[in-house]
């Protein structure tokens, strides 16, 4: 079986919600499968089904849908339920134990759906699937409904209130809906003339139309008869009933086809539109295949819509540039956004502070700046906190002698794009050709770790000068005086700023990326070296390191920062990504009392102009406050697992993808080595032709990787970008352990054919 | 009267907000004011407010809560209702014409609560605030009540629902609550022992704590008896049933009072925490006075503490740093922001596309890049929007000669703070400490325009050289033939680049902001001149156009972009501020398929390799796309009366500032010009200092501008940050006729005194 949960062209599916209990949800159902089955003249499959029902077998929706439908549609519809249970509460409360998983209750449903979707494949279907009670009522674990169905993420038929009061509930009910992420075509309701709710909430969506947000199109029906329980003259009445609205049934069932109809049209033409339209970053037009067309996110896996129509689940592999981490379509991240948003806005920064930024200050100084930074200064993203970095340590108060300040750097580092962090980097094919872009630094060439053969094996331009077992070995800080490197580094270092200095160079600051450099191909540094580096440029020169933790930061590799593995306190640490748990832009440059007292004097001349409009905006500090609390209890409870099976839990040096994975993967002939940290795992394949941007070894690699057969509930493709012959997969921080031993096994397969 | 409706120190305000209709509000609320009166040892006062009662007088709340009091507090208590209906059904249903305008009632509301402040001065107070029905009720005039009370964001009291069903409508109804910036510090709820809502939801909020926001304490009373009629008997239970809860009012009453004790707390050290780990951009820490703290803004007004623990509302007049086009706490964009997020997240954007960033692509090709863009660059801000241009502009695909390209601009442009676009205005006080800045470029200076004495003039280095009567003069395009201004510019413009190229130096680029240079100090620039600029350019370099739209993109000056006043078509342009209306940051850069070309090739290397990780986030686009539509909209129905007033309709170029209060301000003997276009009303005052960005003059004025006396409902300070000793007010696009004309009589009256 094919395993597809997600609407199709073909197959329609609608999901009934209510704003409160006893709305009359199945009334509704059922006129809109009479009216379907109708409106399709009875040649597509259709289905009812209601995952979880209580208060059964006195109440059972589908008897009743049974019963109000022809006799004649009997063999058109298949109704199904999952879950009964006899008391007439909550499903939390109605349920039994052992209480079913909502892992398992979930399949269930999607193998319940997969199921109808394989046997409608020819003439097409449609799925109504009726929820318990409200929108937020729980299911049997207790998780909430909107929460749960979230990852189906399924087009909504909203029942309304109509009785007294009704209006606040069918709005917030609405609301509580749309804030996580759900489309909800039309909302329908009794029209109960007594309060006429019907009437207030047409005109509320009208003159509240988003255009980026779907605004249901409201319906609404007469007030049915007394419902039917056993009495055979009610039934007929009902029955009327049915037959009376059908035609209004059928309206909402056109209502809903032209939607889904809409919905996939714009699917179809979204890739040739973007192509058209866009100019993406880092890509060469003439060369992309496909687009990634991105209907929806959830946790780990990126919805995209593949030309056969079908909605594709995809792990995501890169962690979507290294900004997720805990996951996409995050209801507590929703919130947050909205609340800062509804109490704020944007607000003007300078002199000014309010709750979001000055609590994220404060968890900032307490964190990743603990001990040493004392000055939070805000931007919008890596590269401008990189400038912010380079500007607190290349203003001069008095004007030298007009000598230019080189920086220190090590080759492979990357700092971000603007012009001025450009310059902090290496000579490149990737900077050159921008006419401004002018090298000022002096760049070390960095001892690089890999594990191959089960061992650790440090390489110097390629050769390989030491070995290691563990990563605790590696880290240990016995290194500096046991280790025959230490000397080794030292000297060579010191000799190269030396040799600068005596030709006249002037420097005024080292930067780097700590323990791994992101971009420039997922370098995993000896950080001996780095130590050393940072060792030897304090004892030679009075200059400000900087670390650029923009990547590494906020538990990347395992631990809060990159700094944390280097045990030193920088000077100035530029952070983001991360930062915002995966959902706006945000960037901090961290400092000591040291660099910004430089900028204190009497006049605003002295002061460092730099600022971006949107400087601390709420919603970035108030998502980035929440988001680091919830990596602090992520590090202490969800990870301790992999801390124990990495047994290096003294150190806390571990990473999610398991040890004896990264062992498998170092012993196969096309790597020439791979390593794992925190959330990485990154392989360098051997490629024959030379490696670089456009490897050919890692493009048939990732399409393998890619690819997905759908064949069990439990398979799905992992989207990656390789960094030339480098492929890495990033999990974010909520990573389940079951889809992180799929991917290992999944690689190590794919690298085995 | 000092008009205050916040809470202050001393004086606490709570407002119950209830999920449903019928769920005790006023049990709640009688409960908690008898043991907030026992508690505070009866020495202070109490007021209870229903400002709206339906169903009057059968039901009278204050007879309810009067009659459940004990006697002897009858002098602590005022009981007070503002608008009473008899009808039994919601306020919108209920009410009689004329229906009260909103404003009218908040003002009401606003001077009830202001008279029970006044009257607590010495001893304090409390006051409780019942609104009617659920939290989206509406009132009379169809407004929600969750949106109606945004304006006084008082902290809630949410009773909660305990009957089947309630677990929903009452999560709903705290996330409706929470998306538009409420606190909700407790939640109240019978314990209805059939369904345990109240065990389930306190659990909840147990399990979904977010450190952002306040999560609300669960409080449980008894279920209460039947509530009586006119029943004696029934009258007697239900005192019984109060006495034997007070206690439990009490815990509650504690909670909220530590809560509001540590609210006021936290306000007070804001100021200093903020003085000691902020780094504020653009600010000389040396000479902080004051520093604003930001409780919350609503529309136009930020609300901040001041040092006598009073909350204040001031008129964003920076329209917090030129971001803010739909006013602060807008719920729309709250639920916009929320819905992408719970939707997606970030997306990695490469080779990816989603329905917010192609729709936003769409509507930018439609709008300010119509009939010329083909192309939209997403980017974070307006800095790395114009490095995005630069580089367009400045990337070579075959190295030339080496030689550094200059750019052409305008003397007094600003590009950004990142070092690219640094080097691309001309070397002063604010760029030239920055080690790295190295001006590249060829400035030109250009005539500035001002009213003086009711006529506007053009100067050119200080030089009267031209005279108009009305905007529609200066912006004619007959002006090219009959001005003699017009040869003048040219022949200028052009032996100036004949000499640079005579010299030998290369051009990449003219980079121009249209109309009005903002952070070089609001200088509306002839338009005429930048007109004959480009087309000297074209004609005799073969280089790209950049506009830099970032401050005047949008709408700001009455137009969509300062492109369409100038009637050219810029080859690349960068856009950012008013894009998301206020919210987050976002930016674009637009270009045409020829720029886009330059970088086709075989390989990534020809490509344009630049890219932020946020790059195209879901919110910023989606956010972005309501705005723009409600721009249009806004420009379309709302600034129609402006038009008129100008008189200027058919070129439409006018401001919302009145042209009769711009013609005043321009006779007045301390102010050497002024002028209004669209959103911004710019004073250049008389320095005999100088001026300079130390101007003293435009700080008194600015001080005098942020007085307020609050002694009517309608006072507020106005905060402004002067460019020297130019001070600019800037509304937002939502800005009222009422507020914008007190603000124009303000300034009038302090630039007279």
């Amino acid at each position: 079986m094919y395993y597809n949960y997600f609407p199709t062209k073909k197959f329609q599916i609608y999901q009934i919600f209510s704003s409160n209990t006893n709305l009359g949800k199945t009334i509704f159902s059922t006129g809109l499968i009479r009216a379907s089955i109708i409106k399709s003249q009875r040649n597509k499959n259709h289905y009812y089904l209601k995952p979880i029902q209580t208060g059964y077998p006195k109440d059972d929706d589908l008897r009743f849908v049974k019963t109000y439908l022809p006799e004649k549609f009997n063999n058109l519809i298949k109704l199904e339920s999952l879950y009964k249970y006899e008391k007439a509460v909550s499903s939390h409360l109605a349920t039994n134990n052992p209480i079913p998983k909502d892992e398992d209750v979930l399949n269930k449903i999607k193998g319940t759906i997969s199921e109808s979707y394989n046997e409608s494949l020819k003439d097409g279907g449609r799925l109504f699937l009726e929820t318990a009670g409200g929108v937020n009522s729980p299911i049997m674990s207790g998780t909430i409904q909107s929460e749960f169905y979230r990852a189906l993420r399924l087009p909504i038929v909203l029942v309304g209130d109509s009785n007294l009061g009704g209006i606040s509930t069918t709005i917030s009910s609405y609301e509580s809906l749309t804030l996580r992420g759900y489309d909800i075509p039309t909302l329908l309701l009794f029209n109960n003339e007594r309060y006429n709710n019907h009437l207030f909430i047409e005109k509320y969506f009208n003159e509240n139309q988003n255009s980026s947000i779907i605004t249901p199109k409201i319906f609404t029906i007469s007030l049915p008869p007394p419902k039917a329980e056993n009495d055979l003259s009610d039934v007929k009445e009902l029955k009327a009933y049915f037959d009376s609205n059908d035609e209004k049934f059928q309206a909402i069932i056109s209502t809903l086809e032209e939607w889904h109809d809409n919905r996939f049209s714009r699917l179809d033409e979204m890739e040739e539109k973007a192509k058209e339209m866009v100019w993406w970053p880092f890509t060469q037009h003439n060369i992309v295949d496909g687009v990634n067309v991105i209907d929806s996110a959830y946790k780990d896996l990126l919805i995209s819509y593949k030309d056969d129509s079908n909605l594709v689940e995809t792990f995501d592999g890169s962690a979507s540039w290294w900004t997720q981490g805990l996951g996409h379509g995050n209801s507590k991240l929703s919130l947050t956004a909205s609340y800062a948003s509804g109490r704020y806005g944007h607000i003007l920064f300078p002199e000014s502070i309010h709750e979001p930024s000055l609590s994220l200050s404060e968890s900032l100084l307490d964190g990743v700046g603990k001990n040493w930074a004392n000055r939070v200064f805000y931007s919008d993203n890596g590269s401008t906190a990189m400038e912010v970095a380079l500007k607190m340590a290349l203003t001069e108060k008095q004007p030298g002698d007009g000598k230019e300040l080189l920086i220190l750097g090590l080759e492979g580092s990357y700092h971000g794009d603007t012009i001025g962090v450009m310059n902090a980097s290496i000579p490149s094919i990737y900077n050159k050709r921008v006419n401004w872009y002018s090298p000022k630094g002096v760049w070390f060439s960095p001892p690089q770790i890999l594990m191959k053969d089960n061992t650790y094996r440090i390489f110097t331009n390629g050769d390989e000068v030491g070995r290691f077992d563990s990563l605790s070995e590696i880290f240990s800080e016995s290194r500096v005086e046991k280790d025959r490197l230490s000397y080794h580094y030292k000297q060579k270092i010191e000799k190269q700023i030396l040799d600068h200095l005596n030709q006249g160079d002037q420097f005024g600051a080292l930067i780097m990326e700590p323990i791994v450099m992101g971009a420039g191909g997922m370098i995993f540094v000896d950080p001996l070296y780095q130590n050393q580096l940072i060792k030897s440029v304090r004892s030679m020169l009075n200059i400000p390191i900087i670390f650029d933790e923009v990547f590494t930061g906020f538990w990347r590799l395992g631990r809060q920062s990159g700094a944390e593995y280097l045990n030193v306190n920088p000077d100035i640490a530029a952070y983001a990504k991360l930062l915002t748990g995966g959902l706006c832009p945000l960037a901090v440059t961290l400092t000591n009392e040291q660099i910004f007292d430089k900028f204190l004097g009497n006049t605003k001349v002295d002061a460092l102009l730099h600022g971006h409009s949107y400087t601390a905006h709420p919603i970035g500090c108030l998502v980035a406050n929440t988001s680091i609390n919830e990596y602090i209890d992520l590090f202490k409870n969800v990870w301790n697992k992999s801390r124990e099976e990495w047994g290096d839990s003294d150190n806390e040096i571990f990473s999610v993808w398991s040890k004896s994975s990264v062992k498998k993967l170092s012993c196969l002939p096309n790597v020439n080595g791979v390593f794992a940290l925190g959330t990485i795992l990154s392989i360098e394949l051997n490629d024959k032709s030379g490696g670089g941007y456009g490897s050919n070894v890692a493009k048939l690699f990732t399409e393998k990787l890619s690819h997905v057969e759908r064949n069990s509930i439990d398979d799905f493709g992992i989207k990656t970008r390789p960094l030339g012959n480098v492929v890495y997969i990033m999990s974010s921080l909520i990573s389940d352990e079951k889809s992180i031993r799929n991917i290992e096994k999944k690689i190590i397969n794919c690298l085995s054919e």
